[in-house]
C-alpha cells in the first residue's frame, strides 16, 4: 500500500532527532505528535520505546488528545538511569474503519446493509490464520452471524464491535509508517538537575598561615560546608603542580620559594592526570576525603583540565600529543601577545589521537573508580566538539549516572551545542546579568523549549576567575541577593569558598581590560581564612539552602512565570511544583544600597486560589505571614532582608 | 582531522530539509546559519548552490553577519523557474589562522617571530604542488623572505599578507564539512504568489435562458473579466458529464429532463479526463478559449477532480481502478448516511496502481499540451500524500512553470502537509474568518516562518459550494469589505462568479446542519445573468484590483504589520514593497451595518518617516488625500466606501 499516513512534529525533539533529549530518571517521559491520513479511515498511533542498549521496543498505545490538530499523545516511564529511544508507528486499522462505517449505517437505519456485512465477513476471514484456536472459532462464529440473510442491523452491528479489541491485535499493519529517526531521550539522575555547589581549594582549608593543608586537614571542613547545606563539593585540581614556569602570586610570571603554583598547571615528577599532589597527600588520601564527603551527604565534583605543565609525565612520554615547533620543541599557551609558559596544551588531532583520546577515556574511569561521579570541565570549548561527543557517551555508556559540567564561557551557539553533545550541566552568563531586564530576558532564553530539553543552567555566584564589580560595589547586601537569585532562578547552583565571607578584595584583571578579578587569587597562593568571620552570611546561605531542600517549586528550571512589579530595582517571579502543591513567590530588591518598594500582581491562577480569594504569604526566611492577594505592597531594604521569599499557604503555619 | 565544525540553525529550511522551502524565480534566496569552530582558528564558509537538475554545485563565500552570534550569510540568484538545491560548507584556514596569530604578535611588537615564521614558511611549503607555475614563484619567494634569518617582522607580515587570497585559494580543505542534507528550494514564476482569480461555469456564460453557453459563445465574457482586472480565469470542470444518477437541481436526487447535471460527475460515452462535454465545443474549441483569454490577459486555471461518473471509460476499461462491493459492483461514494451515486472514487492503492498514476500523469500533460499551466485540484487530502509528492515532481521537473492549487478544506495539518509536499498555493479558511479577533489570528499564523516558506494562500471570497452567511446579512456592504479584505490581506484571492452582483440567494446546506448554501446551486443547473445588473460591485472590483497591480505592496504575504485601532469593528494594518518605496495603510470597516471611527495608531517607522513627522495617506479608492501622523481619526460608513487603502506618499498627487 502506499503511504497515506503523515507523522509530524513530534515533541520532545531536539534537531530533527541529531541530539538527545534531556530528562529525569524515575518521570515518565510525555510525547506528542501530528499524526493523520487522508481520508476517512481510522488510524491507530502506537509509541515504541525501549532502553537504548535493549533490541526490542516495547508499545504503548497513543491517544488523540485534540482531534482537530490531529494531536496524538502518550507517556512512557523512565525508572532507570541512562539513555531511552522512541519512536512513533501509525497504521491504518480497517476493521475500526468498517465498524465505524457499519455504525453510522444502523443508526441511519439503512435496512439493506448486506454488501458492507460482507465486507466485514471479509475482514475476519481475513485474519482467520492468525488466530489461536479459541479465536478463530469466535471469528468463525462471528463470520457465519454477519453472513447470514436474516441477520438484524442493530446485532449484527453488536456482534462485529464485540472483536474490535482481537481485531486490533490480529490484523497486520499493511500501511505501518515508523517515524524516523528515533530520538534519543538521557534520563539522569535528579542531581542532574537540581543541587547547591561549593567550590574550595584543599590546600586552603588548614589554619596555619603559609602552610597548605592536606586533604585530611581539609576533611575539618566538611561539617561546615554541610551545615550551610550544599549538595555538592568541587575541588579545584588536585593533581601534581608544574614546577617549569610555576606562575607566582597574583599570575606574576616568575614564582618566589614556596609558592604552590596553579592547581591548573597540572603534571609534575610526581605524575599526572591519575596523580595526586604530594603535598595533599597520597590516593588512599582522596578516597578517605571522598568518603567523610559521602558520610555528610555531600558529593566530590572532580576538575578536568585537559592540559599539562611541562613537567608532566606526558611530555616524555607522548611527545606526539603536543603541538611541536618547526625547532622540534613543544608549544607552550599563548594568545598572543599574552604568553601561559606554564601550560601546554594537548594536540587533539594529533596522528596518535586514538591512544590520547582513550587515555583520557581511562582517566575519567580511574576516577570513577575512587567515588567520583561529577566531572566539572575546564575550558570544553578548546577542544574538539566530536571529542566530548564520544567520550561522554563512552563515559555514560559504562557509568549512566556520571555527570558533566561544561565550564564554556564562550558564545552561546558553542555553549548550546556543548549541551547538545551531552554535558549534563552548563556554566552560564548569570554572573553577568544583574538588572531586571538582564535577568528576565536571559532566564526567558534559558527556558524555551529548545533549551530546557537540552541545556541545563548551573548558576555560579562567583569563581576563582570571576568576581562580579556588583559585589564588590555592593558589598553584603549584594552577597545575599545575588545569592537568592542563582539559588531560586536556577535548581542548580554554585558559590565559590569566601563567598560566605563576602570576600570581594579585587585587582584589576589582568587579561580582560576594565574587569576585575581577585587580588591574591587563590589559584596561586595558599588562603588561610577564619571561616566564622565577622560579617559572615554563613547562616543566611543554610537558611536559603534549607529553602531549596523543602521546597519542589525550586528544583525546576522551567516553571518560572516573572510577576509585574513596576519598579525596575525590583525583581518578582513566582515558582511551583508540577502537582501545584508547593507555590512560592519571591520577591528581590536588585539595589545594594537603598530600600525599595512596589506592587506586585500575584495572579490568581498563579497562586492557585480563585480570582479575588486572599491566601497567606509565609516567608521563609523571616518566618512572617503576611495576608495576600492580587496586589500587594512590597519593601525591601538591602540592610535588613534583601528579598522575600514566599510561600502560598492556606493556614497559618 | 575530527570534526572541529559545527553548522546548525540554517535558514530557509523545512522539517531539516524533508520537504523544499517555496521562493520565487528571478529573486535572490537568502541563507544563514550558526557555523563555529572550538578553539581560536579562522574558519571559511561557503553556500554551494546548484540547479537542481545539475551535478555541479557554485560557490559563494558567506560572510560573518553577526559574529557573538556565529551567524553567516549570503544569498544565491534564482534566474531560471524550477529547483534549486544549497548546502553549506566550512573548513579551518590554518594559513589565515597563522596570519591573524602573526599579526597581533607583530602589533604586540613581539621581537623573537622567527619561529612563527617558520611555521608560515611550512605552511606555503605544504601547497606548493597545487600551485601553478606562476604561483609557485610567488611562494618560493615568499617562503625564501619569510625564513631568512634578518627579516624585519612588519615586513614578514606584509609579506605573509600578500599572500592570503593565493593560500585561500590553493590550500586543501582537511576538515571541510558540509551539511546534509542538503535543502531543495523551488523558484516558482510570480502567479505562484500573486494573481486575482475568476471561477465561472462556462456553460452559465450564455444569454439564451434555460440554454447553456459552448466555449466559443462564453468567449464573450472574457472581455467582462479582463476589465474586472483578474489574472487568473479559473473554469469548473469542462469534461462530459455521466447520466446515471446525475443529480438535478438544488442536488436533488433525480434529474429532470434537461438538467445539465454536476460537472463533478466525470465521464460519459463521450469521454473522461481527456475529453471535452460535447455541449460545451470540441477540444479545439477548448483551445480557441484558451487563445482568447490569453490574448486578454488571463491565464486558465483548469479543474482536476478525480473521480468517475458511472458512465466514465475507466468504468468498462480499468474496472481494477475503482473500489468493488463483495457482489463485484463497483462502490460509489458514501459518507452514510449520505450517499453520492453520481461519483465512483478511484482506489489509488489498486495492484495496478502503476497504471491508474501514469494515466492520470498522462492527462494533466495532455492538457498542458493545450495550454493549461494552472491546475486547481478538488479534494486532494481524500487521495494518498505520496501520490501527490510523486505527481506534481513528475509534472513540474518537464513544465516547472505548471502550478497546482489544493482545493482541501479540513484539519490544519493535512492542509500545511500538502502544502509541503509540493502544492503552489491552497484554499484557506478565510472564508469562515470574520471578526477582528479572527483574521488577525489566523492572519499571523499564516505568516509564521513555517508557513510563509511552505503554505501560500489564496482566499476566496465565496465558491459554488461556499456561501458565507456574513455576505447574505450584510448585503451590498459585506460584499465590497470581503472583497478589500482578500485582496489586500493576501497576494493571491478569489472570487466566484456572482459575487460581482452580490448574489446571496441561499437554502439550508444540504449536508452541514446549520450552515446555508447557494439556492439554485450553479452546480446544478445553467444559470443566465445579466452581469451588468443594478447594485452590482464591477467597478468597486476593478478599482481594487488595479490598486493592486500598480502597488508591489499588495504582492507579498508576510510583509503585513497590524495597527492599533480601539474600536472591535475596525481592522487596520500596514503593507509595504521590500524596499519600503511602496507603503499601504489599509483601515476596514468590519460591521456591514453601522459607520464604525476609531483612532489608528501608525508607528513612524511602518510609514517610513522620522517620529512625529507627517506625511500624506491618499486614498486609492477615492483619491482623496488626508495629511497623516501617528494617531490619526478614521471613520468608515459601509454604505458610503466600507474601507481606506491609503498609500504613504510624500507630495500631493
Amino acid at each position: 500500500m502506499d503511504q497515506h499516513i503523515a507523522i509530524a512534529s513530534i515533541t520532545p525533539c531536539v534537531d530533527g532527532g541529531r541530539y538527545p533529549v534531556k530528562r529525569i530518571q524515575g518521570e515518565r517521559c510525555a510525547v506528542e505528535a501530528t499524526v493523520f491520513r487522508d481520508g476517512h479511515e481510522t488510524i491507530r498511533v502506537v509509541l515504541r520505546w525501549r532502553r537504548a542498549h535493549d533490541k526490542t521496543y516495547r508499545e504503548i498505545p497513543m491517544t488523540l488528545a485534540n482531534a482537530g490538530l490531529d494531536l496524538w499523545r502518550a507517556t512512557f516511564p523512565m525508572a532507570d538511569v541512562g539513555r531511552y529511544a522512541f519512536t512513533i508507528e501509525a497504521w491504518t486499522d480497517l476493521y475500526a474503519s468498517w465498524l465505524d462505517d457499519l455504525r453510522k449505517r444502523v443508526e441511519a437505519g439503512q435496512s439493506d446493509i448486506r454488501s458492507e456485512l460482507l465486507e466485514g465477513v471479509a475482514l475476519l476471514k481475513r485474519v482467520r490464520r492468525r488466530a489461536g484456536a479459541e479465536d478463530r472459532a469466535r471469528l468463525a462464529d462471528a463470520a457465519t452471524k454477519l453472513a447470514s440473510a436474516d441477520v438484524p442491523p442493530q446485532s449484527a452491528w453488536e456482534t462485529a464491535a464485540a472483536l474490535s479489541d482481537l481485531m486490533l491485535r490480529l490484523q497486520p499493519r499493511d500501511d505501518a509508517v515508523v517515524h524516523k529517526p528515533e530520538i534519543e531521550v538521557t534520563a539522569d539522575r535528579p542531581r542532574a538537575r537540581a543541587g547547591a555547589w561549593y567550590e574550595m581549594f584543599v590546600r586552603s582549608q588548614g589554619d596555619t598561615p603559609g602552610k597548605g593543608a592536606t586533604l585530611r586537614e581539609a576533611e575539618r571542613r566538611i561539617p561546615d560546608i554541610r551545615d550551610m547545606g550544599f549538595d555538592v563539593l568541587y575541588l579545584a585540581p588536585v593533581h601534581p603542580i608544574g614546577r617549569t614556569h610555576r606562575k607566582g602570586r597574583n599570575n606574576s610570571l616568575r614564582a618566589e620559594p614556596g609558592d604552590p603554583g596553579s592547581p591548573w598547571a597540572i603534571g609534575s615528577e610526581a605524575g599526572g592526570f591519575d596523580a595526586v599532589e604530594p603535598s595533599l597527600g597520597t590516593i588512599e588520601d582522596f578516597d578517605h576525603f571522598v568518603e567523610a564527603a559521602r558520610a555528610a551527604g555531600l558529593e566530590i565534583a572532580f576538575d578536568v583540565a585537559l592540559q599539562c605543565s611541562p613537567d608532566h609525565p606526558w611530555v616524555k612520554q607522548h611527545p606526539a600529543w603536543f603541538y611541536r615547533r618547526p625547532d622540534g620543541s613543544i608549544k607552550y599557551a599563548e594568545n598572543p601577545p599574552k604568553k601561559y609558559e606554564d601550560v601546554y596544551p594537548l594536540n587533539f588531532d594529533t596522528p596518535d589521537r586514538a591512544a590520547l583520546w582513550n587515555e583520557i577515556r581511562r582517566i575519567l574511569l580511574f576516577w570513577i573508580g575512587h567515588g567520583v561521579k561529577i566531572f566539572r570541565v575546564d575550558n570544553p570549548h578548546t577542544k574538539p566538539l566530536r571529542f566530548w561527543e564520544w567520550l561522554i557517551r563512552e563515559i555514560q555508556s559504562e557509568h549512566p549516572d556520571v555527570l558533566f559540567l561544561a565550564e564554556a564561557f564562550t558564545r552561546p551557539p558553542m555553549m548550546k551545542t556543548l549541551a547538545k553533545l551531552g554535558f549534563s550541566q552548563s556554566y552560564t552568563y548569570f554572573t553577568w546579568r544583574h538588572t531586571k531586564a538582564e535577568l528576565t530576558e536571559y532566564l526567558t532564553e534559558l527556558t524555551q523549549p529548545e533549551m530546557r530539553d537540552t541545556f541545563r543552567p548551573n548558576f555560579f555566584t562567583n569563581t576563582p576567575d570571576i568576581l562580579p564589580r556588583f559585589l564588590v560595589d555592593g558589598g553584603r547586601p549584594a552577597f545575599k541577593m545575588r545569592l537568592v537569585l542563582a539559588a531560586t532562578l536556577s535548581p542548580s547552583y554554585g558559590m565559590y569558598s569566601g563567598y560566605e565571607l563576602c570576600e570581594s578584595d579585587w585587582m584589576p584583571h589582568h587579561a580582560i581590560p576594565g574587569d576585575i578579578e581577585y587580588l591574591h587569587s587563590e589559584k596561586y597562593e595558599i588562603k588561610v581564612r577564619d571561616w566564622n568571620a565577622p560579617g559572615n552570611i554563613k547562616d543566611f546561605i543554610a537558611k536559603i539552602n534549607a529553602i531549596r531542600r523543602e521546597n519542589p517549586a525550586l528544583h525546576r528550571l522551567a516553571n518560572l512565570r516573572f510577576l509585574e512589579i513596576v519598579n525596575d530595582q525590583l525583581l518578582a517571579y513566582a515558582k511551583w511544583s508540577p502537582d501545584r502543591t508547593n507555590i512560592l513567590i519571591i520577591a528581590v530588591n536588585l539595589n545594594p544600597f537603598q530600600p525599595h518598594q512596589g506592587t506586585v500582581h500575584v495572579p490568581a491562577e498563579v497562586a492557585g486560589v480563585a480570582p479575588g480569594e486572599t491566601f497567606l504569604a509565609h516567608d521563609l526566611i523571616t518566618d512572617a505571614v503576611y495576608p495576600w492577594s492580587e496586589r500587594n505592597f512590597v519593601r525591601l531594604d538591602p540592610h535588613v532582608e534583601p528579598a522575600h521569599v514566599l510561600r502560598v499557604e492556606r493556614t497559618r503555619p
